[in-house]
């Protein structure tokens, strides 16, 4: 049966108020797919039917997969005492996710129905600033006392499985719960019953700190290849762990942060195909006003040159194509530059070289665009404004290609994010260069002629 | 001891050419790491010694961190039984990888040296199409037979995890390898050693077949928060797996192509800091040159309106800001559909409801951009001209966005990758419309006045 003739099914008991079909048909499927069922159901009031005709555990799971903005519309509308015992057999850290999303009353009201591990769990997941490593961490690791035997350390983990994220990677800590190493089950289920974890854990163990950015802590995952990232305290105490799957969301989301980021566009209140036109406003006025005003200078370079404009009003032809080509060059500088930053693979020290290759580049390119250019301006201007325009052409490709360049790395020295360096405020910037470049070159060569 | 002490170390000892002290600062490093340090290398004599330096495992290990094209560089200067024995000792995936961007020569001559295991699996995976699930698959995958008991199963795991990628999924096939489900090494440490595989293991299999692509691959491992992907063929067999950490890699070498494609640069050969300066002109040139010409349309629209602008070049003030105002809303629009389509936030549903928003958060954008410039219109060209200028601002937000929203869409319909709606394409779709619609409405209404 595919997926749309079983959302057809689905739907049909929806509205027929069937719920032994519903609970029938959603038996046998996974977490991630009822998610999306439910997100695009019609409305609240059936998302909250499908997610009652599932079994308990199921419904925790999948509650986890929709949009926290969601959760936080489907929590109001569960029973209270619905809400808690889902909440409880959620991950920690998306429970303390949705926790944080609800309002006071709510919060109190839930609190009051937790268990007191969740509730401590949650109040201090709660408390790390967003988008810190505090922040997407969970408490639910496996950890292993020094001094274990390999026998000890297994029945350990067997025994607490049930309620860890992940048990193929072990957490080795003494009685302060300073983190001493890690041990895979790989290695566990390889070594004698009888040795010691001590013996077989790997010390030198690549961790995060709370407060260190969530950005940080899915590139230590990638970088390294681990399964889970261990999270430290400034007292060298382990509190929590970070799995490859949630680095992979994390890493997501940075991407389309910086992708928006380089379109002027703000960060949305929730993904994109579902906040509301005010959020969306709001993300995207900001920029657009300000380059508004920045365009200013543009038109105002243009009044600079109005009288000799007057007198060739053919120049104004070639004006839309120089800028843009600036700006063009410039935006492919700008982000390669920005997203070679943002994976690593662009640091500091590489400067000197990739501006030396950037004039380079540049000037080819220039060279090649300033030909095409050419051919054009003879045909329609004739050779002197055309030898303007294909000259005017190297120049600003090449003065749009280094400020694509060194704005993001000048941006970062500054201490900002160097993905403000956008396509946009480039694509400005370029302008405004490129009108008074152009008309300054027609005027001093046309005058001569 | 810090990094940059290390390396301070072991450039020392490089140049001394100090074997000892090398071999005993790296022993105790990081694959990952040690990749780093001979990345950042003076040059590939030192890379070269480094390698050497370390213990076979380790430096198989260290090899596959490198970057393709430093590791084609070092293939040819390593000895050929050297590179043999480090081949062998890398994952499947990454060798064949390798072996695929050696040239003729080198591969006959590392093809002899290789065990017929390791030759049969290097011909299979380098036979798949670049960008495709089978080339980024591992065939070095845990599998286990149906009928055999937990034990039975344990112990094979056991047996041949030095060889695996993870063990962590193993996968049950029969004598045909045909895949029937996947069980958990968690699932098989709880349960009981007489139990039968099939009881435990999940039939309800997520899978890819080898032609999917990468992203496709990458995309579902990340929703189903999965350890590892099975690919198969068409006939149902396994033929490999793909790993969440090279799906990790996936996902960021792809949402890197699509933010280069954003700003119009085409494929790299390598990483954006490695690049040559041709490639990376290659890479650039073509679009820039095609929309030099696409913007001898917005020259031509000017020019159309030639007179009026010699009457009134005052109205050149606000052109470069209503036209950028256009392109800037309509990259805003653009990016978010793109970004939104490639994370499958969007979906082709939601076309009609998305439109419906995005006029109306064009509109209010107009308005409040309109708003900011009627005060610079008033105070440097009056009130008619200010109206003028108002007016247009509110239209070409309008175009602009609806463009930029309906270009990715329009895109993937006709079967076109919708991140080809670069911004510069937008911009200059947005510049031509800008101009036509700014001047004919000043012909039309200051005509009147």
């Amino acid at each position: 049966m595919t997926h749309d003739d079983l959302r057809g099914i689905v739907e049909t008991a929806l509205h027929e108020q069937d719920r032994d079909t519903l609970v029938a048909r959603l038996a046998d499927q996974i977490p991630a797919d009822l998610a999306d069922f439910i997100e695009h159901a019609d409305d609240n009031r059936h998302r909250i039917e499908l997610l009652m005709a599932l079994p308990l555990q199921r419904r925790a799971d999948t509650f986890g997969y929709l949009t926290l903005h969601r959760q936080q519309q489907l929590a109001e509308h569960l029973p209270i005492e619905v809400l808690a015992e889902t909440m409880t057999l959620m991950p920690a850290d998306e429970r303390a996710d949705l926790f944080k999303a609800l309002d006071e009353d709510m919060r109190r009201n839930l609190y009051m129905r937790l268990a007191r591990k969740e509730r401590e769990d949650m109040r201090r997941l709660a408390s790390y600033e967003e988008g810190s490593a505090g922040s997407v961490m969970t408490t639910d690791y496996a950890s292993i006392h020094t001094g274990m035997t390999v026998r000890e350390a297994l029945r350990t983990l067997r025994l607490t499985a049930p309620d860890k994220e992940t048990i193929y990677l072990a957490f080795v800590v003494d009685s302060a719960h300073l983190l001493l190493g890690t041990v895979s089950l790989r290695e566990l289920i390889l070594a004698q019953p009888d040795t010691r974890v001590d013996e077989l854990m790997k010390r030198d163990v690549i961790f995060a700190r709370t407060d260190d950015t969530q950005e940080e802590v899915a590139k230590r995952i990638s970088r390294y290849d681990l399964l889970a990232l261990p999270i430290l305290n400034h007292d060298d105490t382990l509190v929590g762990i970070v799995t490859y799957d949630d680095a992979m969301d994390v890493a997501e989301a940075e991407a389309t942060e910086d992708m928006h980021k380089g379109a002027t566009v703000g960060k949305l209140d929730g993904s994109f195909a579902e906040v509301s036109p005010w959020s969306l406003y709001r993300s995207r006025v900001h920029w657009l006003v300000v380059l508004v005003f920045a365009n200013i200078f543009t038109g105002a370079g243009i009044a600079l040159f109005e009288d000799m404009i007057a007198a060739h009003v053919a120049l104004l032809f070639f004006m839309p194509l120089l800028v843009a080509s600036a700006g063009n060059a410039g935006s492919q500088s700008a982000t390669l530059m920005v997203r070679g930053m943002a994976t690593g693979d662009v640091t500091g020290k590489d400067w000197a070289r990739l501006l030396g290759r950037e004039i380079f580049v540049a000037m080819a390119l220039g060279l090649t665009m300033a030909a095409a250019v050419m051919v054009v301006g003879i045909f329609r201007a004739g050779v002197d404004v055309a030898m303007v325009v294909a000259l005017t052409m190297i120049i600003v490709v090449m003065v749009g290609s280094l400020i694509g360049m060194g704005l993001p790395f000048l941006l970062s020295k500054l201490r900002f994010d160097p993905a403000t360096a956008s396509t946009p405020l480039i694509t400005t910037i370029a302008d405004v260069s490129g009108v008074l470049i152009y008309f300054s070159i027609a005027s001093l060569l046309l005058d001569l002629v």
